[in-house]
């Protein structure tokens, strides 16, 4: 995305403008909850015109889709530990430090009201899945070329990362490292 | 909830306030998503004075809670099959059956948005949350006492509940018998 920004114009208007606009919807989100803002608060909020906003990003949930994947790249990157075992407990730390961090909640309802957004909603929570998804499909692949044994994505959505996001949207348990370790190990066992 | 309802006035007007608000409530859930509309709109589908509402449930969230709860109990049963295999295997039937039904999705969404709404939305949602965890309980004492090893209530939530909740939230994958008598497996491994 930075990369993007800078063919358009180094450090430029373009630059100026997502950040600006991406801590607007951070701020908001914050404030108010996901949903309960619109395009125009967005744009008065970080100083720029509604039409910069809807040229760019097209509508609210393409805009909320983009910071959503931003934070996730830049907080939750993919670990290149070495090891299966090793990139999966790192992985499982940087996730439970993300959606427990300040506004970690809120970024995680966020994806889940995306759900309900009608077909627009559905297309950007799609594509940000598939983006994430692709991200740790290369990290098993890495661990499949190094002729080790791992799970399938979808064993690691169901069995590492569902039960932090369901413990986080509930309030029912507490994500240790020791928790976040045994979850990696029933996964691999 | 019923039996309640029959002690103010046997099958007279608390019992018919109570039904007529709760379609209210699911038909407005269904068309404009928890959390789109105010007392004042469910008390005008329902035919009642807002002031009956407030009376009874006190404010929004606690009457979403209500709702919530009653329909769980009603369609999601703790099952007694005799053996913590059945009842787990007939437990999760019932969940992926209510979860993926015509407005099942609503559901759990509303579970998750009312963890949003300030102090009164988590304290509906922690009572409806201990509510849930007492039956799962009793069933898992059940098993205990005919002298089997069961899990522990939060297990059940982390292993068998939230893949099912996360697959139906962002449709990543589908809640076949097989898949789901796997996760009881799994658990129980």
């Amino acid at each position: 995305m930075d990369e993007q920004g800078r063919a358009r114009r180094p450090g430029g208007r373009s630059a100026r403008l997502r950040a600006a606009v991406h801590q607007a919807v951070t701020d908001l989100v914050g404030e108010r909850g996901y949903g309960n803002f619109t395009v125009g608060e967005v744009a008065a909020r970080a100083g720029v015109a509604d039409t910069s906003v809807y040229r760019r990003w097209g509508n609210l949930q393409a805009l909320l889709g983009d910071v959503l994947l931003t934070r996730l790249n830049a907080r939750s990157p993919m670990p290149d530990t070495g090891g299966l075992a090793g990139d999966l407990r790192a992985y499982a730390a940087n996730v439970a430090r993300e959606v427990t961090g300040p506004d970690g909640l809120a970024v995680v309802r966020l994806a889940v009201a995306l759900s309900g957004e009608g077909q627009q909603g559905l297309q950007v929570r799609d594509a940000l899945l598939a983006d994430r998804t692709r991200q740790l499909q290369a990290m098993l692949d890495r661990a499949r070329d190094r002729g080790e044994d791992p799970p399938d994505a979808l064993e690691v959505l169901d069995h590492l990362l569902a039960p932090i996001y369901i413990r986080v949207l509930f309030d029912t348990g507490p994500l240790t490292p020791d928790y976040l370790d045994g979850l990696v190990d029933r996964l691999l066992a």
